[in-house]
């Protein structure tokens, strides 16, 4: 592992990442890796790159993109005006699975937000993503809420 | 209802919020009302008011707040660059539950993250809420994510 640099994404890691979370069950119905989808990814891109309190990452191996997640820095009053970190979008690539790089990942996200402060960091897992609820209750996560959407 | 006005959260709001994070099975062991804690609570204040992307909101009825909550609007690349919006931290005071304040203001809600663009509302209930997470349903949201959380 000892070549993973995990780093803030960079606009031309954008169709690698978008690569990525196409490459996954829920993913492959949501996302769009043409080139006439790009252009929305790219805005996105820019609307978190903009953002003090989003920090997007990625894991990368010898050039290429091997994983990537999202944290959200949130203030709130809630525990005596805790600050939140939110995870999302940790996804690991494919061929680069089951060697701890997303296990690196976390503990880079953990460390990071404690870093800025935060004193809890939470996630939403689908409940059908029952090996990455496993591998986060290794990590410390607690099953402890219920996670719901809807679209608006 | 229609004395309440659901409006952005004021400094001078700070201490009645508080009081309604306290009085909760779960807020009532991590808050603190007394006058040395309020400093913290004005400056996570502070720390939401200065950000665009979270909004601190009340319901007042009568110039007392009866209600509050938290939206964070947050980009991201996940289904094609669609923006999120995350509520958090909804409380209806204990002698107002019933009538119908927590649907107006979860509604105001969805309503105003349409308004800003986001195409999906999130959130995370403790899963000792079951009343909230059948409310929810009520409101359409599906019970499709485990929610996890560590402290750091």
């Amino acid at each position: 592992m000892s070549r993973i640099t995990i780093r803030p994404a960079r606009r031309e890691d954008v169709p690698e990442i978008v690569a990525l979370l196409a490459d996954d069950p829920l993913g492959a119905d949501r996302e769009d890796t043409s080139e006439q989808a790009l252009a929305a990814y790219l805005a996105a891109f820019e609307r978190i790159a903009a953002d003090g309190r989003n920090l997007l990452v990625v894991a990368e191996d010898a050039g290429a993109v091997a994983g990537c997640l999202q944290l959200t820095f949130i203030p709130g009053l809630s525990n005596q005006g805790q600050e939140l970190a939110l995870l999302e979008g940790v996804r690991v690539a494919a061929a680069r699975r089951g060697a701890g790089l997303g296990e690196q990942m976390v503990r880079w996200a953990m460390a990071e937000a404690g870093r800025r402060g935060c004193g809890a960091m939470e996630l939403m897992s689908h409940v059908t993503r029952t090996d990455a609820q496993r591998f986060y209750e290794r990590l410390g996560f607690a099953r402890s809420h219920v996670g719901m959407k809807r679209a608006l």
